[in-house]
This record gives structure tokens, C-alpha cells and sequence, in this order.
């Protein structure tokens, strides 16, 4: 039986996703979800419940319910519904207070908004994404001496994604570089990487996963067969191996997975936006 | 006096970082912080736990943790640490189990891990990131029937950022058009976008904001003059209007706030990766 469950704040609503989802997926559950951010007035949320109060009236099953929100009035409304509601963040806030000694002080979206002590290390995020973009895909090799990371593989291993997650989570300046068919005859790594080793990582893959995604792009071409994507994967991990370069293999990762684990590796620490 | 605070997972540690940056940003801390992630060893874990207690003895204050480990053997040994140690997600697993009447089954890494059910869904956010790229800054107007949203507004108001960050968490395929000075003399909606209206959404900003934001990357420019900024944002801002396009002033909101509010007010539903 289907449950559905709601993500509310008067926020973005991102935290409660993330602690929601979590907490869902120790449970076998098949899930309806619904995401309602921004709930900031008494008005919105008085809707908002009356939505929870329908679909358990309709389904006759608790709507779960996972929210965040701190102004008093708007919170109350929400929990006066008919659904199992959590709040995600106040059953740490009580503990920690009495651990601190220090009363909490509350402002709505101070998690994921922008303010004026935020503000440089948000540009610096903003910066971080522009440069990863003109540095994606080995499209320009200048100005590497500025990356935090060059990440190095096959087209279609992932890098790309990998890159852009770092630089809009964590504001990290990442370069990256792709070997292509041209290269594997000889493959050997470019100088102008050579001189940066600490900051190369590289990323390998799967050859049938390989297959399968360029499959998607380019059907029954060479590119995509499983021959060649072997023969690119065998090159390239010899590569990384020879030059010491450090690399993980992203097959049954998320991108989450391979930015945590670079970060991790390269001993990184990690910003928060 | 600064606190000490780690974030210690089993998996990537992001949810131990919302859920600990949630819950801290309630309070007026100074704060040294430290993230650690795929402690699944109990090895790894013996180590993380002698790094807390040696900060505490050399501080005299209680480091905090954040913390959220599938192992049990694993998780009583940061336990056992001098650190104040909250579980940001076991708190609302007992509730729910309650309420459920099932019992959870948890497994590490679930939350932002690859499985073979949310491997298509996974593909979805991969293409949505690609059709991104190739669309981004008006690269291309073709295949616009295939996105789900299109941001417009003037150079470095946000286009971007929101648009790749819409594609990673979301996997939403968002193109970005900008208006550019040669446009202005006489500024009207292009055609080829015109045929899109229920999916276009603008992005404003304040003028003194955008010129600050331009000298960065172009200093005492007319480009970056205030003269300038203002005249561009007063046209697209009249051109939103009487296009019945709606739109948002970014200069007070993170990528994060700017993406959830476009959902939100488009009516799409979001999906989490």
C-alpha cells in the first residue's frame, strides 16, 4: 500500500528531504512524495493541511509528514494535521542546548540562504563553477596551476558531473581532461598535466557500463562497442597506474558518492552551500 | 571560543552535514569543522574516535558529532568518544517504526548510493546535466520542445548556476538564454522561445549587485558600469513583464532558494538524487 508523505518547510525544504529520505529508506515502503517548500504564512500552511487532511481522508492511511519550519504559529498549524509528523531538526536542538548552554535563536532559511557573512564564500562558489565549466572536458589546459582537482578518464566515465558536484557543492575549482581513441595508441600523460600530480584523480569504469552509456549517444558505432570500451578502460587504468595517479572506479557510485570519496582521498575539506 | 564539530558517516556524510548545519545555525557558535565520511571500518572508527578525544583534551571543551552509521559495532565506537554525539537520523527511525509497524532494515549508503532500482532515474539526471551544458548561455535554441524550464536574463545574473544546479539535484533539462547589450537597443522576446512561454522563467538582480559582480570579471568596463547594469535590467525586467513571464530577483538567494522557488511556483515536482 502506497503512502504518501510530505517534505514541508518555510524554507527551501532541502533538509527535510535529505533527513527524510534517510529515515524512509530503512523502511520497505512504496511512497508517494510530495515536496512543498516555502510554506511562510499561516495562510499556506492552513491549505497545506487541509491537502494532508484529503489524502487521508481519501486513502484512509497517516500521510507522513517530515517538515522544518520555525516560526510557532505556521509550525502548529502543520502539526494540528492528521499526518505523522516529524520534525527533522528540533529533536537535536533540545540535547544540544542543554549541552551548550546557550538558547537557540531561530531565523527562518538561515540553513540554505544567502547572508552577509556568506557572501565571499558564495562567490567563491560562483567562481568555482565558472572556471570547472571552462576547464570541462580538456577544453582549455591554461590556468591549471589555479585547480583544486583535475579529474582524468575515458568520454563517458563521469567525469563531467563529478566535476560540475564539486564545484556547486563544495566550491572546489575541478579541471577535467578526457582521453579519446586518438590517444590510445600512445597513450602517455600530457606534460601540462604532469606538472599538477598531486591534484590528479582519475575515474574508470565498467567496460559494459561504458558500452551501455555511449550505446545511448552513439548506437552501433566503434565508440560505443564493448571491444573498444575495454581496450580505452585497459590503456587508461595502465596510465594511472604507471603515473601513480590515484582513482577510483565510478560504476556503482552516485556522483555524491565520487565527489565524498575525492574529497576524502585527496584529504580536501569540504565547504557547505 | 571555538567548538570543534564533526560530521561522520558510513556514506558521504551529507546528511550528517544538513542535519548538523540545520541544527547549528541555531545557534551563535564559532565552530572548527570537520567532515568525515566512509568510516565503515572499525579500524577507521578507532581512529576517528582517538582524533575527538584528543581535541577535547587539548580544548577542555566537548567536541559535537554529528553522526549517522549503519554498523553497529562501527557506531558504538564514536559512541564511546568524549564527543557530544547525536544521531541526526536514528531520533525519528524509532517514531516511525511506531507508526509503520514494520521494522527498518537498514543498509549503508542507501541514501546516496547507486542501486539497480534508481539506476534509471540516475541516467535522468546524467542526460538532464548533458542537455544542460549544450543549452547553457543560448548555445543552442534547438531541441527547446525537450526542456522542462528555460531561465533568461542578463549576463551573470545566476542563469547558470541555477540551471546546472536544477539539472544535478532535480534532473530537470534547463536551458538558459541571456540578453546581451547588442539587444537592448530595441529588446524583444525571440521567436523560437516565444513558442515555450508556460516553461520560461526570469532572473533579475539588484543593478549596484550585477555591477559588482561584472567588475570581477571585467573591471571598469562599460559592461560592469552601474549606468549600464541598471538600463539592462530595467529592459529585461520590462520585457518580463509584458510577456507575462514570471520572474525573480536573485540578489538575495542561493542557487538553492532560486531553484526551489522556480519549482515551486512552475508546479514541478522535484526529484532528489
Amino acid at each position: 500500500m502506497e503512502r504518501s508523505v510530505f517534505f514541508i518547510s518555510d524554507g527551501t525544504a532541502i533538509t527535510a528531504e535529505v533527513v527524510g529520505h534517510s529515515v524512509l529508506s530503512q523502511f520497505p515502503l512504496t511512497t508517494a512524495l510530495y515536496t512543498l517548500p516555502f510554506v511562510e504564512s499561516e495562510t499556506r500552511a492552513r491549505a497545506v493541511r487541509e491537502q494532508i487532511n484529503a489524502l487521508y481522508q481519501q486513502s484512509g492511511v497517516r500521510p507522513l509528514v517530515f517538515y522544518s519550519i520555525v516560526t510557532p504559529a505556521v509550525r502548529h498549524i502543520i502539526e494540528e494535521s492528521a499526518g505523522f509528523c516529524q520534525d527533522v531538526v528540533q529533536a537535536l536542538v533540545g540535547p544540544l542546548q542543554q549541552e551548550l548552554g546557550i538558547a537557540p535563536d531561530p531565523v527562518a532559511h538561515r540553513t540554505h540562504g544567502l547572508t552577509a557573512t556568506n557572501l565571499s564564500k558564495y562567490d567563491a562558489r560562483i567562481t568555482a563553477i565558472d572556471y570547472t565549466l571552462a576547464h570541462d572536458d580538456g577544453i582549455s589546459l591554461r590556468n591549471l596551476d589555479q585547480a583544486q582537482i583535475i579529474l582524468l578518464g575515458v568520454s563517458r566515465c563521469g567525469k563531467t558531473p563529478t566535476s560540475l558536484y564539486l564545484a556547486m557543492q563544495y566550491g572546489i575549482r575541478a579541471a577535467n581532461y578526457p582521453f579519446i581513441a586518438d590517444d590510445m595508441d600512445n597513450l602517455s600523460l600530457p606534460a601540462a598535466l604532469k606538472a599538477h600530480q598531486p591534484k590528479l584523480f582519475g575515474l574508470t569504469i565498467d567496460p559494459e557500463r561504458l558500452a551501455a552509456i555511449r550505446d545511448e549517444r552513439l548506437s552501433d558505432s566503434r565508440y560505443a562497442s564493448l571491444r573498444q570500451c575495454r581496450m580505452e578502460i585497459n590503456e587508461v587504468e595502465s596510465l594511472f597506474r604507471n603515473n601513480n595517479i590515484r582513482y577510483l572506479n565510478s560504476t556503482n557510485h552516485s556522483v555524491e558518492e565520487i565527489a565524498a570519496k575525492i574529497m576524502d582521498v585527496l584529504g580536501m575539506s569540504r565547504r557547505m552551500y
